[in-house]
């Protein structure tokens, strides 16, 4: 059974406008066809699809799956967007893939890019959350400078964490998600050229904790999909 | 200090020619100046250029940084290449960053791809290593069937695993890889759709473990870079 992302009104599910085109040309979709829609919240509708229009697909809504594919715990991530926008969206991809929660496109002192199309970005997310099988899209926070981020952390409520290459005592990820894996993670990676040490001591000041990815030299996205995933395997 | 690929003879360093336009038109290389070369035995060398012109640039070696950004263990990624190339390119750019060993292109009966461009593969490597300060650069070995293999396979020296999404009784990845960090291991992603349940048996009478990575439905690449990042974190 396909799936789509769509709307619920009531006990109706619509399709996306732009999912239309790929579910009549491509999948031949008719009435009377069964499908799953998928429309961020966390839940996967099933339902018939009712009229098969290409201004419109409408299917009448029969089971809900409620936190479908839900991942434990919560991370954020704050990663300065890469010059090569290919690099980010395959890194947006494989961190919704081993589950994330919170995405923020960061700009910081070195960052190369300071401009972010989301809409793409969101639509990358979504095929994401389809192929992995994850009713809930992460937020995707507009692009937001570190400072601002800062200013709206709150250290004592969330393991606050600043990864970056500077010269100062660090203490590993992993080892921090496997001490509190319940706990509300945020992360900050900064761009090619790392955060500047003014940047680091003013997150230090919010009470940012200094942290390093392991022995390895990482390119930003890299060290997005290390934290990801060690996130995925903090409990095992 | 730029880093090149290319060979050692005695004395003298020799830039790949493939380099060298890259040396002289972009960085300008010159007689005197300083250089790094790899040449993905393990160990960085240090020179100063004492010849470059457009068909040769070679340099006097001063110095000899023996098993450069070297990764503890030994990993062995058999996996299956997708239909989309750059996915799998962008793979290996990432395993080699977070440090791998030992790569097979695999065929097996579901799979999407039968050809591959190892040169190609190599190249995306080398830059992965210059990257990621890597002087031994990982082997690749030849598209190979899984039957070969696991014909190839000692599973009493070396940890042989294979994931896969059947039913049957599964271990953690990440948990063997904690269990004996030091131990060589071999570990076996299927294309999309999976090794069958021939494949499957067929390897576990050769010995090899069937396992799981994680609660996640992740696509054949993003299987490989959570087993490489499990890898990199399993001492942590």
């Amino acid at each position: 059974m396909h799936t789509f992302w769509g709307s619920v009104d009531g006990t109706l599910l619509r399709l996306d406008p732009e999912e239309i085109p790929h579910a009549l040309k491509v999948l031949r979709l008719q009435p009377g066809d069964a499908l799953h829609v998928l429309d961020g919240s966390g839940n996967r509708y099933t339902g018939t699809v009712a009229r098969a229009h290409k201004k419109e697909v409408i299917a009448e809504l029969q089971e809900t799956h409620y936190d479908f594919g839900a991942v434990s715990g919560h991370l954020h991530l704050a990663i300065a967007p890469t010059k090569n926008v290919d690099r980010m969206h395959f890194f947006l991809e494989k961190a919704v893939e081993m589950g994330i929660h919170e995405i923020t496109p960061l700009v910081s002192f070195h960052s190369e890019r300071r401009h972010w199309n989301a809409e793409r970005a969101v639509r990358v997310m979504k095929a994401a959350c389809t192929q992995s099988h994850k009713g809930k899209l992460p937020v995707l926070h507009p692009l937001q400078s570190l400072e601002d981020l800062i200013k709206q952390t709150d250290a004592t409520r969330i393991q606050a964490c600043m990864a970056t290459c500077l010269e100062a005592p660090k203490e590993s990820w992993v080892e921090i998600l496997k001490a509190q894996p319940e706990r509300p993670a945020l992360l900050c990676i900064g761009p090619e050229g790392d955060f500047s040490l003014a940047e680091w001591e003013h997150a230090q000041q919010a009470g940012f904790q200094h942290v390093h990815l392991g022995a390895h030299r990482l390119r930003t996205e890299t060290a997005g999909l290390y934290a990801v995933a060690a996130f995925a395997q903090r409990g095992l």
